[in-house]
């Protein structure tokens, strides 16, 4: 099995489709194709949720805003999966979930000079290999060397404390939830109850249905962090939140 | 084969992929992911029009506004498809449309107090035991039983008389076609003439290419129902339409 | 394996597959469902550019403004590929791309009259039977003949000279990337120099990172051809162009 995850939009994908194809029987499988434009660190955050759903795959990865430059090729050993992708940080925080030490190869040998689409040149015929003839034969064989430096992407860690929280969001999803990187573990014990999202108090409920629609509220999302939400609505609007922002909460007076 | 269906987006449907094929090797196919968000009714129209030109298969669907509340997970036998989805009317009409008798499983356990993506941790993996198990072991190994409470979605009637007709939109498509409940049958004797529709004269014509481009409409649809249209532009802005808008249709004066 | 191609958004290529899927085990892939609406000429070009990258397939495109009229069905023999959509000239460039020579077969049986969805009830079942049966058993069983009168595409030829060259806009890419029809052979030369488009001075750059973010440039893009793209941005906006503007490049003094 080989997933794809790009920004490319359409249909671009559908070339890298083909050119896998042509070398390889695997079942293919997209993650998404519609990911926010060259933005390496939101793109890490959804591979870090969504591959570990998967079986053991090789995950093909191009959110490349540095393709045709210096930067490196890599694939990754965490577990039983492989991930080919740009040495931008976007594989990282995936490969560190799927295993506790994954291990990371970079191309040694110069990237073309002139391509704009390594998604289809570069990549695609990669992942095929690491499918057909496994990652030893191909590291082998494209002269990969095993490394330490790649690049990292550092989420920004949360400020939790007894009654408050400081943290940033980290995405909002298609149905404009913005989820922060405040673990939920921080309104284990208020359910039912308000609390203070940047001053403004908010219902704090276990689903979006607990409120009738166009109530803000706020909830542990599907990821297991905070996140602001509407009922049939958008969190995101309603708190004027997009990636980056940061998000302060804490208890009322009567709950401390 | 599993065919899945969503309000999802991107990229949450990959997770449901992923926790299936963990658990089987079915075909999957996707119907929609960009079905309007939380709109039970217009799911249940675009489901009953496109599922009954898939041979058998079960068929996973989650438009679940009431996620996390108490509603109830379901499992219809219609035919030789199978449907896994909430109980809230979403799966009635295309089940009746596969079957005459279509027979319905709900669970009698709780759902889990907590979950806002069900369609991953409930829906996905039930789906892939159905396919995998079967019905019969699925319904006895997680203890659904039979009902016939099941939610339903009163698609509305409309009223057709042999000079006028009244309906409504039913949905628009993403041509803009605006479709109604009209049947297609009230402009049997008249393609070629003009009719009234909400009180404007327009073209009635077999298809959207007999008339020059930018042209408004009268038609009858794919899915056998009287629709409105422009040739290549949207019906839908030209009649100022939406879901649920009402249609008024009469013959002109000179075809009464 | 059968691709498929479309410009009908979502759901209806669902229905397309529930019918190939009824007659076939093939293996499907989507090429792109969101092409340019009735936009027979863009379809062309992407198709061109992408199939070549499929191994031998069955191809089913449906971007058909003429549907439920006279125009007639066509499959068409290129090399081990088989292509399957309206004659409206979309397959013919794909096709010469893809053989020397390609050979057209057309329906004689009249079109159904009142159909407006092709698509699933004439194209679907057709690149079913293709891919099933093969070519010579379909042409013969369902009367196609052999015929040279297809409908063509022009896609216009660039004027191309040592100092300058004249063009159009063929396509804008989901990135917003603006590809013309100019050979990027043009730009040659002068990597790393600035030419004039339409008059401005603009870098000449390999790839896009090769300038900060923002940055207007002149590429020559994955498809052989100048490019007018905004490294991390869209070169489509930033050069007020749209599929049919003319472009105009000239070497600047000091190139001359």
């Amino acid at each position: 099995m080989i997933t794809l995850t790009s920004d490319f939009g359409s249909p671009y994908p559908a070339a890298m489709k083909g050119v896998i194809l042509s070398d390889s029987d695997a079942r293919l499988v997209d993650v998404a194709h519609d990911l926010p434009r060259q933005d390496v660190r939101t793109g890490a955050f959804w591979l870090r949720e969504i591959l570990p759903y998967f079986p053991p795959a090789v995950h093909l990865v191009v959110v490349d805003p540095g393709v045709g430059t210096g930067r490196r090729v890599l694939i990754v050993e965490a577990g039983d999966h492989r991930l080919v992708g740009p040495d931008n940080g976007i594989l990282v925080p995936v490969a560190e979930r799927l295993a506790s030490e994954p291990t990371y190869y970079a191309t040694t040998a110069d990237s073309p000079a002139s391509a704009t689409f390594h998604g289809r040149d570069v990549f695609a015929p990669l992942a095929a290999s690491v499918h057909e003839q496994g990652l030893a034969a191909v590291i082998e064989e494209d002269r990969f060397e095993q490394v330490e430096d790649v690049e990292r992407i550092d989420f920004p860690e949360p400020t939790v404390e007894a009654e408050e929280a400081a943290g940033e969001v980290l995405a909002v999803d298609t149905f404009g939830n913005a989820i922060t990187n405040i673990p939920g573990e921080f309104l284990a014990d208020h359910v039912g109850d308000r609390i203070l999202v940047d001053g403004r108090e908010t219902p704090v409920r276990s689903t979006y249905a607990d409120l009738p629609p166009g109530e803000p509220l706020v909830t542990v999302g599907s990821h297991g962090n905070v996140e602001l939400a509407v009922n049939r609505g958008r969190g995101a609007d309603a708190f004027d939140l997009e990636t980056g922002t940061p998000v302060f909460l804490a208890l009322t007076e009567s709950d401390r």
